[in-house]
This record gives C-alpha cells, structure tokens and sequence, in this order.
C-alpha cells in the first residue's frame, strides 16, 4: 500500500514557517491583511471565504472583506482595487472569480498590484512563474504541490515529472514550478497520444485534469509518487473524486496524496504564506 | 539521408505574408517602422543591425536607427524608449541586448510597450506567451522554429516533443508555443537524466542548448524531426556549429535544419513579420 501523503501536515509545516514570519513582522510593529473582495453572494465564494477568514484568524493574519453588489459597476470594483492597492496596511488582495459575465475580468484582475497578488492571477504574476523573476506569487493550488513534494522530501532535480493537464490555474504554472526545481518535465493533456507510456515512465505524476478517476491503474507503475490535484464530482460515486483513480492505483504506487485531505488541505496554508511574506517584501 | 529543413524558403514564405499585410497597409497610408535602438558600437549588434536594416529595405519596412553613446545615461535610454512608445509612427521597439552591466536591463527592457515589444523581451510578451493570450510578441527565434515545423507540414497536435534547453529567449518559450499548437512537451536541460531516453522518444527534437555538437547520433532514431536551435563556436571544427552533430545524425533522422542556414535563417523574418502585424493591430 502506498504511502499517503496527506495535506494536513504540508499545511501545519506552511503554517509554522509564516508563524516565524509573523514573529519578526510583529517585531516591526506590523500585521499582515488579506483584503478579500467578493462581488455578490455566490455559495462557493462564502464557503471559501469562511475557510481564509477562519485561517487568518488562527494565524493572526487580518482580513478585511470587501464585499460588492451583484450589479455593482466595473468602475466601482476597479476603484475598489486601486484603494487597496494604494493602502499600505493591506498586504494581499484575493478577488473570487469568475467575475460576472459583464464584467472585463482580465482588466480587473490585472489591476491588482503584482506584489499583492498573493492568489497568483496578474499577468505579470504568471511572468513571474514563467522566468523564475521575483515577481507576484505564484497560483496557490500550483504551489501547493511543490510544498507537498518538499515537505515529504521529494528531492526533483533531475526527476521526470509528467504534469497531465495545463490550465492556467495549475497545470502550467506549476510545470514551470518544477522546472525551476531542476525536473525534467513532460506537459501532458487532453491531445497527447499514448498518455498512459509516458505517465508509466516517470518518476513523480501530477494529474491536474478535473475529470473523476479517469487515471486508472494502467497510468501507473510500481515507485511513482502521484500528486492528484484534481477535485471533481464523481456522479458514479456520488462524492468528490480526484482525476486519479485511487481505489485502484493507491495499492500499486509508492506514494499518493488522497483526495479530498491532499493538496486541497495545503492551498489556504499557501495564501496565508504568501500574504505574510508581502508584507515582509515592506520591511526595509 | 534526412531532408534538409533549410530556413530560406521558411523566411521566403514568411515574407510573403508579411508583404501581403504591408499592401493592406499601403492601401491604409500606413508603412510600418521598426525602432532599433542600440547602445554603442559593439560588433555584433552592428551586423545584426545591418542584416535587419537590409531586410527593411528590401520588403519596405521603416527603419529607424537611434544610437546612444556607450555612456549614455539610463535615464535617458529610458527617455529615448518612451518617446518611440508614444511615437504613433514606430510600431516595432528592438532593444539590443545585454545593455552595460551598469544598467537596470529588466527595468529598461520592461519600458517598452508590449504591442510594440517585437522582439518578446517584455515580462507581458513572456506572459502572453505563457498564457495564450495576445499581448506582445514571442521571442524571434522561437518563433522562427514553429515558423520552420508550420512551414515543411509537421502537424504538432498530440506529437511528442522533446525541447532540450531552458532558456527564456528559445527554450521556455518555445515549449509553450509548442504546448500552445497541442503538442506534449518534455522540457529538458543540464540536470536531465536520462536524456538520450527521452530525445529519443519523441517524434520531434528541439535542441537550444548553445554546446557545439553534444547531442551524437545516441541521442536520435529513425523518423525523427531534430530543429537545431543551437550556434555556437567549434574549437575542433574550427566553425559555427549547431547542438546537434550534424555529420553523425543527418543520415539516421527523417528531417534536420542545418546550422547555420537553419532556424537562424528564419528569424530575421519573423521579426519583420512582428513589426507589421503589429502595425496591422492599429488598423480599427
């Protein structure tokens, strides 16, 4: 049976290194603040917003919703934005997506300031990933697998890693994550021919695809560790699944983080770092 | 032996659209006009600006030199910039580079607005790049290699590629533009292993290393596609020389570009055709 790489402990891990962050911060007089902005009340929002604010609690991050109507004007929340970005106590901003269908979402979410992007959405947040320049941070979800693999001392210098999906979101940014690891790194997705040949070949398989157990056990083979990004409903068995089928590849590979309690339980630990390392970045 | 993807016919071809988009342009009373600005008087800019100033001249691009002393401040590099930013008439911004070591490169290189940044060097070309979305320019040269695939009719959809390189000018980019047109991209590099397993694999090798002739004949098998990206100088050949050991791969693959008259060939071409597109994007 394969080792279960649970993200409770990647996130405790997180969690005690923005707590010595936070330490020097208080020492300068200074308390992170994550500005969350939400435009109407959409259920997935509140219920990932309830999750940060409990986090920000727990760690003594400050959190400040803002909070917008429905119909509020593109202007508005653009305002919104730049208030916060002019505003030297908020040190993150997080914007829940999608915005409304009306709205230019790549103008608002590119009017966040780079170095507050701590959910990793500006354009230039994504530069940042692609060179391996300090700027912005990278996706959280992305990051969060790197976490995972450091924290259970996955060493990836040199290693094969086949990354199968390439969403903006994760697939890419975190190939590019990797890569700046020294792995070499294969970007698999829905087009790539014999899938399964070079998923069985490499030494660490990242599924990040989105689809319920598509990932079955002829993907894998013996010593591989597998990071199951994927969260999908799985309507044949009535819960959440992962891409990665793990009833029947948990038995056969190394190492597998499960799904849910895998890399999902990391993400929120990963915007809490991110939020307290800007306001860092401000200390001279 | 393997066909020979010479870049002539790649550039010809190329040019050939470019030409069809200036008489578009003609009929608009617009002549699209590339800024070249350069630092000095260091040898090679001065060729590379010469073979760009001729290839201007023969398909009717504007060519406008500005040179600065070796001296020149930054503030007034960057003041130059700025103007040809805001120069309604420059529509293409080339920076040679690197700049003195005194200097800020990224910042200066950073000024130059990505719709006229033909040359990808912008953090937002990178971006665009990454992303798929259309802001600036890629890199030439990358470019130049799926110019070369586009033209001799290799279909990328589902196709392994191995890119062998990470460079942000050729490598990096170049498997995104890969990724881009479907293909399943392995980036590899220096702390690779088992290199020769995973170029031999796939149905197309990039190699953009900058090492005369290390990849030897164990590198490849029968019907591959290699583009050698490489130019770099042989002490043993006493010449230019591209990553590939031509002598020893060209009779085992299906297709090779020659280094030089290969990719290098292209490039030229493709940074004519950015400084028109981009002058195309100000038609309304």
């Amino acid at each position: 049976m394969a080792e279960l790489l649970t993200g409770k402990e990647v996130a405790a891990a997180l969690n005690q290194r923005s707590k010595l962050i936070l330490e020097e911060l208080q020492a300068n007089n200074i308390t992170p603040k994550l500005a969350i902005v939400r435009v109407g009340e959409k259920e997935n929002d509140l219920s990932y917003e309830k999750g940060i604010l409990k986090r920000c609690d727990e760690l003594g991050v400050l959190a400040r919703q803002v909070v917008l109507p429905l119909e509020v004007k593109e202007e508005e929340l653009l305002k919104a934005i730049e208030e916060l970005n002019e505003d030297e106590s908020v040190h993150g901003i997080l914007l829940f997506r999608p915005l409304p269908k009306r709205m230019d979402e790549d103008r608002i979410v590119n009017a966040i300031l780079p170095q507050k992007d701590v959910d990793g959405a500006t354009d230039l947040s994504l530069a940042g990933v692609f060179s391996g320049k300090p700027m912005g941070f990278a996706p959280c979800t992305a990051q969060a697998a790197i976490e995972a693999l450091d924290y259970y001392g996955y060493d990836l210098s040199g290693k094969n890693v086949a990354v199968v999906g390439r969403s903006m979101v994760v697939g890419k940014p975190l190939g590019m994550l990797l890569l700046g690891r020294h792995a070499t790194v294969a970007m698999c997705h829905s087009r790539t021919q014999n899938l399964a040949d070079i998923t069985s070949q490499a030494d660490i398989v990242v599924a990040a695809i989105g689809k319920p157990e598509i990932l079955t056990a002829s993907y894998f083979r013996k010593n591989q560790v597998v990071l199951d990004v994927g969260v999908s409903w799985s309507e044949k068995k009535g819960k959440l699944c992962g891409d990665v089928d793990f009833d029947e590849v948990s038995p056969l590979v190394k190492a597998i983080t499960p799904v849910p309690r895998g890399i999902g339980a990391i993400t929120t630990a990963v915007l809490m770092n991110h939020v307290v390392l800007s306001a860092k970045s401000t200390l001279k």
